[in-house]
């Protein structure tokens, strides 16, 4: 087996450790940089240059030719070309991050998409009342920026904005309605926040929406989590306690607000200049956002209480912005495939594939796409919180101190964030050590951790040794010893984990299996599988493949596409065209239920064993 | 002069004193009662029977035809045909009243107008979720009522509504928005009120917007009067004081809400059931309604902030209905021409008189819009709170104790209000002394009360022992003595009272001359006058005419039209149609703004000079 190599990434520093031969632009993407590469990387456009700061990166062919010798010879490379071959500093310009304005407007498919944001603002000089001119406010002002409906609070601005700045103002509009009008010139104060609502983290960006220039981008673990890991368990509560839908709405919004707080602060921006607001998050998410009670979600058949985009005010909602920013909040799908799911295809042009391609993201919930032959596919599965850390014995959330990385040869060696001492297991390190233990024939097909004296020969003793026998008589395998964890405990892998590993890996691949037999085709077929989400883009591909929880196809096929529910909220936020986008889409989509698909638990069933061998071409990764 | 004699109506009991001649229907108007007459008065369609209960009433050729024999012996007669000759107690049926839905139905002179509500309520009974049906709630109640847009809150009832009525719901709509979901069938109850926002009185009618038929009104005095009685006080205070505003708004919302408040009581209805509040005002009304700073009505040119009608939901104005229901605010003219106005076209259908038509609305405002040759045209005048009592040495407003009505024979006869011992001079009393001692030569046309020494010999003894020369050499005129009155204190009309009600009469003739003048045409082209406002209502016509404030044309063509503003937001509420038709008026009036124009400085002062002699064609009154 190959050594993984580290990657440092500039100006941030942020650093990732990949297998020699790995594609630049992924091992940016695992360490969540979204570079521009709208030739789709076949290194013609050159829009995914990068700099080499130190270690070496020999240039290609087509480098060569669309750089130019001296580009080389400065250190640049295209990201879609360079392979990483040993430790290496790169530098990412921003001009090739896929994200703001540059990108919304060129990376469109179809080349129509342009930034058409809904709010818009317009400063007007007045003619002042006088003898021959005592028309109204309002139509004096629509004289000026033309026909709209004027909303209440707009008119109540109205006569104080424009006598106290002598009849200088600027009218702020969403679609055809007036919602405010500022005294002076404000066109340059125009902004919008695009959320992110995870069932574990809220993200935020602060957008201008006159440029689509991100300015600012925060994050939090959702306050609902005190009540709960997973949907179901808030759905429960809004079931069983009268309460319980006030408090998890209040929670999500405090959340938000604490964000929306962080964004301004951040940027001493002031909070009535932010307009629009859109969230996309999983049905659970949004329907308690905005308080409307998700119990329907907890009965079978699912039935969500809306499928359209919903609407309406920031005073609505008691966000912290102006009172009269319009909210919008995705359409949703059906049952467990939400808004965020629809943003992820908004995002990423999944109907836009040439071949059949598959979206995957995980979380708590699976969330999975088929796009082929001009239909698309949605489905979700309930992958449990493994992955998050939760139900596992030793797990913890991909924070500081916990395992992110795990490699066994002879002996285990793990890469811990934040470079501090040990203090748990998060998803990517339980994928990677239990596709490590399958490799080294330390875990069976079942999922049965193996005793010393079960394991292969070529097994050393130093590992051997941590193959420890408890009264149950499972075996479970130490991963750190109480003098190198953070606990002064030790930290186990223990059998049970295992199994919330494996039902989880069961329910993700089972899906996949039947949204592929739901359209007549093989893994094979599949041109690209795209992972979303935080967790995704940090996932080992071969790994995910060893255990099985992605079918066997090439690694090249598979590609990290970063959190694409926030890209896709970012795009709406940008555009009514690409809310009118997510519309269609919703309308378009197939919702396969696979609660009442009488194969699923026996697709589940199936994936649930291990694969027994080494699958080709995982070099790569 | 003739003697007036006693009309009392049943079963209110109101009672009202007219000269013997008078139309039984202009009497019913002065009580109050606006008896239905779509044949507009010519003794054919016997729409506006009444019954005779006590004293003598001889039948005319039209009511012998139109009635019959036997109708006519059980007393019953044709409001626009009946003369009262002598003291006559008249039954009203609730069916010959210019109301509720019958009235809206078909008074309408295009004969087009229909209830067209825009709350609409349909029950529905919804398939139950299966696993071949897991659409979402919406779309589920979309499929039953047809397409609409979803408001939150709605969305936020929609899932416990619907299970906790096993899916048999209704749905509230307006216009094409979801409002509300109520579980069961709730179709029986859908209300609405109407709102009459005056400078001094609210009126509220509360109003079945299925069947039309009104349900309660109520009424309370403006708290706002507290404040300052009229409008450019109430202006001022939002000028000079930061709070001003605020509690204005605060005050006249809390007078809404007390009527809401009483409404519902007396009627035992359930606040969630009223869905839509049409408010009528003037343009000072109802911009601090609305919580629109009305400074700019404060200063030349008199701009209001807007003009087309302003919607908003009751939850914006805190309003003790359901949060959802739609709150419409009418459209204003311009200036001083406010809503009421607006609604007083609505309701009077002005526009579509058959010959040049002069509406008046006195009050605080005098509002005066004259149709001639397919043109509106609208004013107002500053008439001050002469009318209302105040400014008036003993004025009060016309309530208990108020001296409504004086004659002057002898010596001095007066009605007081309610029976009891006299404590103030109400608008009418004022008009009435004025009047009758212009008549009676005690009053020069100059406005100047003449001396016991100047007064014409004819005078008897007790009427000049009344005319009492004070210190600064003004003569004032004794109404009631310390003995008689409810204050044990005298009661006067002095000189200076006069020269306010000159004043307040000048402003109306002057507004009435200049719009005639603008139209090229002379009072005797006018087919009517409308007189509206409570206050209009209770006025004899002749005394009006008498001392100037109307011109001299029969006083068969004066017809009171009660509280239009109330009966046009009545008309605004019930139908789409009718909204249409109030906006469409405001783009065809024409606005003369009096402030503005350099001649009405001219006429205002002419106006001022009382007629110097008795009209043609008052015997009538």
């Amino acid at each position: 087996m190959e050594k993984e190599v580290k990657v440092i990434f500039e100006p941030s520093g942020r650093t990732v450790h990949v297998l020699p031969g790995t594609i630049m632009l992924e091992a940016a993407a695992r360490a969540g940089f979204i570079i521009h590469s709208p030739c789709g990387g076949a290194g013609k456009c050159g829009k995914c240059q990068v700099r080499v700061q130190a270690g070496k990166c020999a240039p290609n062919a087509p480098e060569a030719a669309a750089l130019g010798e001296v580009r080389v010879a400065e250190g640049w490379r295209m990201a879609c070309q360079a392979r990483i071959t040993g430790p290496i500093t790169v530098e990412i310009p921003d001009t090739s991050l896929f994200q703001a304005q540059q990108q919304i407007l060129t990376q469109d498919a179809g080349g129509e998409l342009h930034l058409q944001p809904r709010v818009r603002k317009q400063y007007v000089q007045l003619p002042i009342p006088g003898q021959h001119d005592a028309g109204t406010d309002l139509d004096r002002l629509r004289a000026a920026v033309g026909p709209f409906q004027a909303s209440l609070p707009a008119v109540r601005e109205l006569p104080g904005a424009l006598r106290s700045a002598n009849f200088k103002v600027t009218a702020v509009l969403v679609d055809d309605e007036l919602i405010g009008v500022e005294p002076g010139d404000t066109m340059a104060a125009c902004f919008g926040i695009a959320f992110d609502i995870g069932s574990t983290t809220l993200v935020g960006t602060l957008v201008n929406l006159a440029t689509g220039v991100d300015i600012a981008v925060a994050a939090r673990v959702n306050p609902q989590t005190s009540f709960g890991d997973d949907v179901v368990s808030r759905i429960q509560k809004c079931r069983t306690d009268p309460k319980g839908l006030a408090q998890l709405q209040t929670a999500v919004l405090d959340g938000v607000n604490k964000i929306v707080d962080e964004l301004l602060r951040k940027t001493s921006l002031d909070r009535s200049r932010v307009y629009e607001i859109v969230f996309a998050g999983n049905t659970t998410m949004q329907e308690i956002l905005c308080g409307i009670d998700p119990s329907a979600l907890g009965e079978l058949p699912f039935v969500p209480a809306f499928r359209e985009a919903l609407e309406c005010h920031a005073a609505d909602l008691h966000l912290h912005v102006n009172p009269q920013a319009k909210v919008y909040v995705f359409p949703q799908i059906g049952g467990f495939v939400g808004g965020d799911t629809v943003a992820g295809i908004v995002a990423t042009r999944l109907d836009r594939s040439s071949a059949p391609s598959l979206l995957v993201d995980i979380g708590t919930n699976g969330e999975i796409v088929l796009f082929a032959n001009g239909t698309l596919w949605a489905t979700s599965v309930a992958a449990g919180p493994a992955f998050e850390g939760a139900r596992i014995a030793n797990g913890m959330r991909a924070a500081a101190g916990a395992i992110e990385k795990i490699l066994l040869d002879g002996d285990v060696r793990i890469n811990v964030i934040g470079n501090v001492k040990p203090a748990g297991l998060c998803g990517t390190g339980l994928i990677d050590v239990a596709a490590e233990m399958l490799r080294m024939g330390i875990l069976d097909i079942t999922g049965r951790i193996q005793s010393a004296a079960e394991v292969p020969d070529t097994i050393s003793a130093a590992l051997k040794a941590r193959l420890v026998e408890a009264e149950n008589g499972e075996v479970n395998f130490l991963l750190v010893s109480g003098a190198e964890s953070a606990t002064k405990e030790p930290l186990y892998l223990y059998q049970r984990d295992l199994r919330e590993l494996q039902l989880a890996n069961g329910a993700i691949r089972a899906g996949i299996n039947i949204l592929l037999r739901t359209a007549g085709l093989q893994a094979s077929d599949l041109g690209s599988v795209l992972l979303a989400g935080a967790f995704g883009n940090f996932i080992r591909r071969n790994h995910a493949r060893r255990i099985g929880m992605l079918p066997p196809i090439p690694c090249s096929r598979i590609r990290f596409v970063g959190n694409t529910a926030s890209f896709g909220a970012k795009r709406a936020l940008l555009s009514t065209e690409e809310k009118n986008y997510a519309a269609r889409l919703v309308d378009a989509v197939r919702h396969v239920d696979l609660s009442l698909d009488p194969e699923f638990q026996m697709e589940f069933g199936s994936a649930m064993i291990l694969p027994d061998h080494e699958l080709d071409g995982c070099g790569e990764d």
